[in-house]
C-alpha cells in the first residue's frame, strides 16, 4: 500500500440547476465556462449524485449528512438539534432541542411582535444570561442565542422525550401549553411551559428591556421554543473512519451537521462570509491550510444556493465564474497526497426558487486515478463519467478508497 | 415553488430488445427511425432502467408495480389476484383469488378436455350465474368470466389461506384434491375442492351445456382453480402520492395490476385493441384527455411485446414507426405543465421470443428541465443520459419531483 492520501469535499450549496429560459434553457453551469473544474472533470472521474435518493428534495442538513456518509433517514432527527448546534450548542444524546424566537408579550403570556422587533446580540446574549443553566424538575436549560430574534434551547436530564407540541403559536396571540404526543413526553411538556413562563418572569424586568422599551423598543421579555426534537445518537466521523476532519463552513446550520458529526469547525477569514459575494478563494486557501493539520476537509460554499433562491440565473453563472477561479487556486497549489471532490448538496433550480431533487454532478480527482471520458463539470458533462449515478453516502467511501485508506474485505 | 405539474408514463411494453441478425444486429428499436421519440430524449433526461432489478426478467404485473413505485418483491402475492382484478374481479386484502379453467370432465371428475373446447362468452358468463356468490362452510365464493376459457375465483371469509395446491392436473386426468400446504390452510383446501365440486354439480345439466352437447361441443361443465393467491395489502397509490391517477391501458393484466393498485381504470376508444394493429395515436388523446381530469396517467400500449413475442423483429420496428407517430401526437399537442416518461416495463426480444432481463430505455422530458447529451430513443442512445441505471420503482419519484410535487426532507 501506499501511503494514506488527504480528503477534500467540496460542497457548492444548491450548485444544480435546471434548464433557464434565460440562458436558452441551458443550467447556469452549462452556460458558464469553467475551465478549472472542467480540468478536475477531464482529468478525474466524474458521474451523478442523489444526495439522499432519486426524487427526494434534501434540506442542506440532510444532504450533508448524507455527504458525511450517514444515512438521514436513521440519524435526522428535526431541526431544533441542527440549529442548536449551528450556533454553537451542541448536546448529547438524548438532549432535547428547540429552536426559539425572542417575542415580546403582555403579562397574559399574549405575543405582541413575535420577532422582539428583530431585537439582535449582544441584547439577546446579556438577556440569556439570566436563563442560561436553569433547573426546573430535574432539568437543566442551556440556552444561546442566534441571529437576530433567533435562539436555540436545549433541555437536559433523565427521562426527557423530544414528542411534545410547540409552544410557539406561529402568529400573534397567546403562547401555547405544549402537550406532550405521547404520555412519556407529558413531563416534557410540563417542563418545557414552565421554563417559558419563568423566561418571562426573569425577563420583563431585566435592565436591557427596560432600556428598550425607553428607546421604544418592543422588549424581548419571553423565549418561545418549536421544533422539538432529540440529539441523535451520531457516531463521531472521526471515529468511523479513523481520520481527523475539520469543516470550513460559513452558515451556521453547516456548522452545525459538522459539530454533531464530530467534525471540528474551523474560524474563517472575514472575507469568508457565506453569501453571494464571499471570497471563495479564500475559502479554498483555508482549506489547504486546514489540509495539513486534518485527514478530512469538508467545505461548503453556500452562494450558488443564494443566487437559486433569489430565481437568478445570471448571479448563479457570476458565482460559477468565482468558484471556478477557486478551483483554479487549489488546482494551482495541488498537493500530490490530496483526493479531491467537487459536488453539490442538492439542485437549487432559478426557475423554482427552492431546492429540487434534481441530481447533482460530480468529479474526483487525484493525481494517478481512472481518466474517464468525462471533461465538462456540469450536470450533463459528468453524466458520461464513470461514476455512474450514486448515492450521497457513498462519496466518502469512494474518495476513502482512493485515499488508500480503506481495510481489504476479504482476502 | 412554482404549481405542480401532471405526470403521465408510457409504458410501451416489451419494446427492449437484444440485436436481430434480420436488422444487422441491430435492435428494432436502434433500426427504427424514431424522430418523435428522439426528440423527446434530446430535449429531454434519459438513462437505462431496470424495472425489478438488474438481470430480473420481469413479467408485466411484477414490472408495472414497480413502475408505479411498489417492490414486487414484497407486494406480489402471485397470479391469481392480479388476473383476479384483470377481469375486474378486484378483491380485498385477505381475499384468495385463484385463475381458473372451464374444462370439460366425467362423472368421476376426470378432465377430457382442458379449456372445453375454448368455450367463451357468453356462455361462460351465463354458467357462473350458477355459482356467484355460492357459499361454502362460512366462504364466499366470487366468480367472473375471463377471455375464452379463462375465469376468477375469489374465495372470502374469515381465516383463509392462500397456501393451497391447484386442483387444476394442468393436463387431462383426475382433477387433484387440494391440500393445504401448511395446516393452517387446510380449510381453505377443503373449501376449493368443495367448491370444484359443486360446480360441476350446477353446471353439469346447466341448458347451456345441453345446447353445447346437441351442437357437438364439449359441456364447460367444471372450473378448475389453479395459482392461489392472497389479495396483498397495496396502499392505494392515490393516497400514497396525494395525485388522482388512472390508466388507459387495453390489456386485463395492466388494467388488473393498476386497479389493485387504486388507479382508475379508463374505458378506451373501440379503436385501442392491445394488440399489434391497436391506434396508439388514439390511446395517446385519450390519455391526453384523461391528464385534464387526473394528475398523474399510466399508459400502456401491449404491440411490441406482442411482436417480440412473435419473434417478428420486422413487425415490431414497424410498431415502434407507429408508437413514435403518437409520441408525435403529445409532441404537438403538449401541454406546458406535463412530465412525460417514455419506457417500458421488459424487453421481450425477438430472438428469444419472452421477456428477458436486458433493461429498458427510459426518456424523461418537462418543459425547462436539464437538457443531458442523449438524443436517440434506443436501448445504447439513452444510456447517454444523465438518468443513469435507475430501477423502475425510482421512476414515479423522479418524475414527481420534476412535477414540483415533493416535500422537501429537511432544511
Amino acid at each position: 500500500m501506499s501511503s494514506k492520501k488527504r480528503i477534500l469535499i467540496v460542497v457548492m450549496d444548491g450548485l444544480g440547476d435546471r434548464g433557464c429560459e434565460e440562458l436558452g434553457g441551458l443550467t447556469p453551469l452549462q452556460a458558464t465556462e469553467t475551465p478549472n473544474l472542467d480540468w478536475f472533470t477531464k482529468h478525474g472521474t466524474a458521474g451523478t449524485c442523489d444526495t439522499v435518493a432519486p426524487g427526494v428534495r434534501p434540506g442542506s442538513d440532510t444532504s450533508h449528512l448524507s455527504i458525511l456518509g450517514y444515512d438521514p433517514l436513521r440519524e435526522y432527527t428535526g431541526r431544533g438539534p441542527f440549529e442548536a448546534a449551528g450556533i454553537g450548542l451542541i448536546g448529547r444524546p438524548g438532549d432535547v432541542a428547540f429552536r426559539c424566537n425572542f417575542s415580546t408579550c403582555d403579562d397574559s403570556l399574549r405575543i405582541t411582535d413575535r420577532r422582539a422587533g428583530r431585537v439582535d446580540k449582544p441584547d439577546t446574549e446579556e438577556l440569556l444570561s439570566a436563563l442560561d443553566g436553569m433547573e426546573i424538575d430535574g432539568a437543566e436549560a442551556l440556552v444561546r442565542a442566534g441571529t437576530e430574534h433567533r435562539a436555540a434551547l436545549i433541555l437536559r436530564g433523565e427521562g426527557l422525550d423530544a414528542r411534545v407540541t410547540d409552544a410557539d403559536p406561529h402568529e400573534e396571540g397567546p403562547i401555547l401549553q405544549s402537550r406532550g404526543r405521547v404520555p412519556e413526553a407529558e413531563r416534557t411538556a410540563r417542563i418545557l411551559n414552565e421554563f417559558v413562563r419563568r423566561s418571562y418572569g426573569a425577563m420583563r424586568d431585566h435592565p436591557v428591556n427596560r432600556r428598550r422599551i425607553a428607546e421604544g423598543k418592543p422588549p424581548a421579555n419571553v423565549l418561545v421554543p418549536r421544533g422539538a426534537g432529540e440529539f441523535p445518537h451520531i457516531r463521531p466521523f472521526p471515529e468511523i473512519h479513523g481520520m481527523s476532519a475539520a469543516c470550513v463552513a460559513g452558515v451556521g446550520m453547516i456548522k452545525g451537521i459538522c459539530g454533531v458529526c464530530g467534525l471540528d469547525v474551523l474560524d474563517l477569514p472575514p472575507e469568508c462570509t457565506g453569501g453571494a459575494g464571499s471570497d471563495f478563494s479564500a475559502k479554498m486557501r483555508a482549506a489547504m491550510a486546514a489540509l495539513e493539520r486534518y485527514d478530512f476537509v469538508l467545505m461548503n460554499c453556500k452562494a450558488p444556493d443564494v443566487a437559486g433562491h433569489d430565481r437568478d440565473p445570471r448571479l448563479k453563472c457570476d458565482v460559477i465564474s468565482r468558484l471556478d477561479e477557486m478551483a483554479g487556486v487549489l488546482r494551482e497549489g495541488f498537493p500530490p497526497d490530496l483526493v479531491v471532490a467537487f459536488t453539490a448538496d442538492h439542485s437549487t433550480p432559478c426557475s423554482l426558487g427552492d431546492h429540487s431533487g434534481d441530481p447533482v454532478p460530480i468529479a474526483i480527482y487525484t493525481p494517478g486515478n481512472v481518466m474517464d471520458d468525462a471533461s465538462v463539470f456540469s450536470e450533463s458533462g459528468c453524466a458520461h463519467g464513470r461514476i455512474g449515478r450514486i448515492a450521497g453516502r457513498q462519496i466518502v467511501p469512494i474518495c476513502m478508497d482512493l485515499a488508500d485508506r480503506v481495510e481489504k474485505f476479504g482476502a
